[in-house]
């Protein structure tokens, strides 16, 4: 079970989005494998896609339909990743956007195809095309819920946020799911996030707003160090709400829908990581006090990385050692070690070079038993910080990941 | 027990070197954890240490050491690693140095001290120097082998290599040993590696052809991608083998001398891989055809640090899927994924963006299972290459890691 997991919140719907799910079979028989999104005309679309050169044959014709057209559909499988298959991948890929641009009337252009699941293996195209009319008959506003089940893959518990604010004297609605356990397991848990807001907003000011959000949350989410072939984040906005458009990045109702975005982003990606795969335990690492953020970066990433930290917080070991070698071979130029102070929860166990000498091991003993804990580090150079988010390492991690494919 | 493991060899010994072993309880009682080496006036030595910024006060003495003048005597202790421990630890790691001088008869600064063990805590400096006379009683040209028992912490085996050359007409001993289980578990598992010649070689040339032999040999094995606060590799150069004092990395006198230092180096380095905390088997990850050596090491040590390619490897699950994500999340700029080919052993698993044609999973099943295992992957865009060497990612890689330190 996912880390503070307190169940999925009940989803506002966002006017002008609805969502469909059906029963494919991808993968196996009897659970939601197959959900279409659709968009009301007019409606903008921004997106954000994995940086793995491996990208799946998906995530190829999804780029290509965002450069010719604005999408009138999204449609999600899982059970099967579609990457690693060659010619035959960007076939199928193809196929399905065909199929429903068929079956709805929009061009095939107007599709963005994704899916996840077993890397390397054909997608079953025949059962997808064929689960399509059952998703299209349940289209729905209130899909959100049924969405948020039927994108799941590993994932231990279903994913969703919502948020509504007040912009320019009208009710906005910003609402999101994603998946993923494992940043990322490529053949089984790829992360992918869907969010819609009814706000009007321009295409370059949604793109800003969400290249922005993914940098600050689901950029800052690390289980395992890989990157998947499928990662997708896609944004709609809908303008149901009304009111004027938005499309300066300086403007305070743009400045007002991106901090929802944001939080929701935020509150999505914690939550990939409260359910990474054997997680027991969620961890901030706050790196604060860089010359730039490129060093703060390169720290709380040398720490969240490092698989001695991981398993001493999995043992719930208080052994600060792991973290002060992390911060030594992280890579920062002229780093003062005896300037760096590195705190977990409100104990402080690194001064001058070594061990606080206020700390005692029953301290850091009781800060590591929580299933909640936040390890912090002045570096004392500059005003730089940065914060990551991720999880410990655990028997149950080896166990998933060593387990046959079936 | 190390994947491969054969007994240690016979080491030559190697005349200017006498080797003392002794037990000094610094943490445990009955069993050996000080070594002592003895050098030869005259002797020439070379160096590399850990590029961890965090590095441990002996590090720090032993690099000014070197730099003030040419060792005699290299101290070893295991048990604790005096790192993390502040000014105390600085004042321990002279007074090792000191107090050996003192019972020699050398300066100080003749004295190389090297500490492994745990981390953060306070060294047991009257215990150590307690123990260095006895350590002095017994030293003998034949104490490689006990001091490769010496230097061990969580080592599950003693490693141990050697080399005889006929060089201008002259026969010459190389040998060393090496510890370290994990690279690097910070608090118990530092690498250390104490080699010796007694060929004739200038400093310059020394150092030079240690730092050859460490790039193609320690530098390019990982365990889980941590780097220790106290990684130290050693080499002296008696002369007792007598001849023209080598001075010209060209000269084939150099160039013999090399290829053995290079293939001792190369030997101890696998070996600590095989003893990889937790490891079941041996991989060597080949990478050719890269327009440079960096980015032939950086699809290398994607696949060598991937957890799910290690815990494949652990599982014997042939999950190509996750090796070609490794190659795509590598960062190689203008990657043409439909060049790339990989194979594991003789089977080829990845060509043209996808599973390989003649690709059936038996054939991958009957590579994974073997206890040593070829990860080659052909970028098709260059004449580099390079190999690194790692070991799988099982359960008792956790459990030694999660294990409370006692």
């Amino acid at each position: 079970m996912a880390v503070g997991f307190k169940g999925l919140p009940a989803l506002h719907a966002v006017v002008g989005v609805r969502i469909g799910v059906a029963e494919a079979a991808i993968r196996k028989l009897n659970r939601r494998d197959l959900v279409v999104f659709e968009l009301a005309p007019d409606s903008v679309v921004a997106a954000v896609f994995t940086r793995n050169a491996f990208c799946a044959a998906p995530v190829v014709v999804a780029k290509r339909h965002l450069q010719e057209t604005s999408p009138r559909y999204w449609v999600v499988n899982t059970g099967n990743a579609n990457a690693g298959t060659g010619a035959r991948g960007m076939n199928d890929a193809n196929g399905t956007c065909l199929a429903l641009a068929n079956l709805t009337g929009c061009r095939a252009d107007q599709v963005l195809p994704f899916s996840t699941g077993v890397i390397g293996e054909p997608l079953p195209l025949d059962r997808l095309v064929a689960g399509l009319p059952a998703a299209l008959a349940n289209l729905s506003e209130q899909g959100w819920d049924a969405a948020a089940h039927g994108i799941m893959t590993t994932d231990t518990v279903p994913k969703g946020a919502t948020r509504q604010r007040v912009i320019a004297g009208r009710t906005v609605t910003v609402t999101g799911i994603a998946k993923g356990s494992g940043m990322i397991r490529p053949d089984m848990a790829t992360m992918l996030s869907y969010l819609a807001t009814d706000a009007p907003v321009t295409q370059s000011a949604l793109q800003a707003m969400l290249r922005n959000a993914v940098n600050k949350s689901f950029n800052r989410i690390t289980v395992d160090g890989d990157t998947s072939t499928n990662d997708a984040c896609v944004l709609v906005a809908t303008g149901k709400a009304g009111g004027v458009v938005i499309n300066s990045i300086t403007s305070p109702d743009y400045i007002a829908l991106a901090e929802a975005v944001d939080s929701l982003c935020l509150e999505l990606a914690q939550a990939v990581v409260r359910d990474g795969e054997g997680a027991t335990k969620f961890i901030s690492v706050q790196v604060e006090g860089g010359r730039n953020d490129g060093e703060c970066e390169m720290v709380a990433y040398a720490i969240a990385h490092s698989p001695l930290v991981k398993t001493a917080l999995f043992a719930s070991d208080p052994n600060w050692g792991r973290i002060l070698a992390a911060v030594g071979r992280a890579g920062v130029p002229e780093l003062d070690l005896d300037a760096v102070v590195i705190h977990v929860d409100d104990v402080c166990i690194v001064r001058q070079g070594g061990r606080a000498a206020d700390y005692a091991e029953a301290k850091g003993q009781a800060v590591f038993a929580r299933p909640e804990i936040t390890i912090s580090v002045n570096l004392a150079r500059g005003a730089a910080r940065t914060t990551v988010w991720t999880c410990d390492f655990s028997y149950d991690y080896v166990r998933i990941n060593a387990e046959y494919r079936s």
